[in-house]
């Protein structure tokens, strides 16, 4: 299962989680858990409140942490300035996990599944999704 | 297979590897992975030795990413003042899956399951696990 | 399934792709997802690109957020000097949970999974592999 998302790039944050509860409707696993996993190495997945301070709060950290116009090795290579955006995506990782029970996605009140896509560009991304079995 | 856990909350980190075992002691799955996931914006799960220097350690670096005075925009919003909280628990996530053979979990020898509460109060954690299925 | 690798220590950056593809080439599941998990507190798994540029700013970031030469409570045990490794494991984690298809890692085009050994010598790690099962 899969499906693709239009991104704005620079920190834009895509709440994913609709989009994922769709795909699991097709599957016949009732008990297991659910893998996100986005194809990409300067975007990551993880998990937050859907509000437009926090993704705005967490930006402003990732920028200290990792700033945009900062100087980097990879730039070097003279293929692309998105040096910034493979760090972020190395720190915050590609994957999710989250437990599935009847079916459905086990995510307390606030939880929703967030996409940051760091790039410096628009991007089409697409995003894997596998359900895993338990017992 | 779920429990529950009183927290202090201002980055309590609480080993929850015992608790986890126990849970998992249910399961008929000899070999596959364990996912335990927390419920909630403002924790996360890691892996880390259990050792009180090293927890103070990893609570000032994150103080210093995510100050937990600082000013969040997420604070706008007029219901709670705990934008760092939100911002730790986004950057460590919520999940984390660990190998299992022969019924038990693999962790290497100072390798200790930890639940760090980042809410500025005390809550009751839910931990939701699942025993995932290798052949 | 795990294998063992050498590691010279000092965030040192070790791709393990093909380690993990000759593993899972003798699994019979065919669809599912694989688990990466390396043994170890001061050790971390993650996806990037494998560009040397990248690993250096990579390295350098962590340098700024845990530096090796800091002072760390966990120094006070008088067991070992490796506070910054054990912060940077517990912040990047040691697992990743990755798409398989027709028996093949779903990786995008650039993606890597990198070990990183953050500990203050070289070190052999153990890294475990679980193949998990979708329908």
């Amino acid at each position: 299962m899969k499906f693709f998302i239009e991104t704005k790039g620079l920190s834009d944050f895509v709440n994913i989680t609709e989009k994922v509860k769709e795909q699991i409707e097709n599957s016949n696993i009732e008990n297991g858990a659910v893998l996100i996993f986005v194809l990409g190495t300067t975007a990551a997945i993880t998990i937050m409140e859907d509000e437009s301070g926090v993704f705005a709060d967490l930006k402003d950290i990732l920028e200290k942490i990792a700033p945009e116009k900062g100087d980097y090795k990879h730039h070097l290579t003279g293929i692309d300035n998105n040096g910034a955006a493979h760090i972020k995506s190395a720190l915050l990782k590609p994957d999710i996990l989250i437990p599935l029970e009847k079916g459905k996605l086990c995510l307390g009140t606030w939880q929703q599944i967030i996409l940051i896509d760091f790039d410096e560009k628009p991007r089409t991304r697409e995003v894997l999704i596998k359900v895993l079995k338990t017992e």
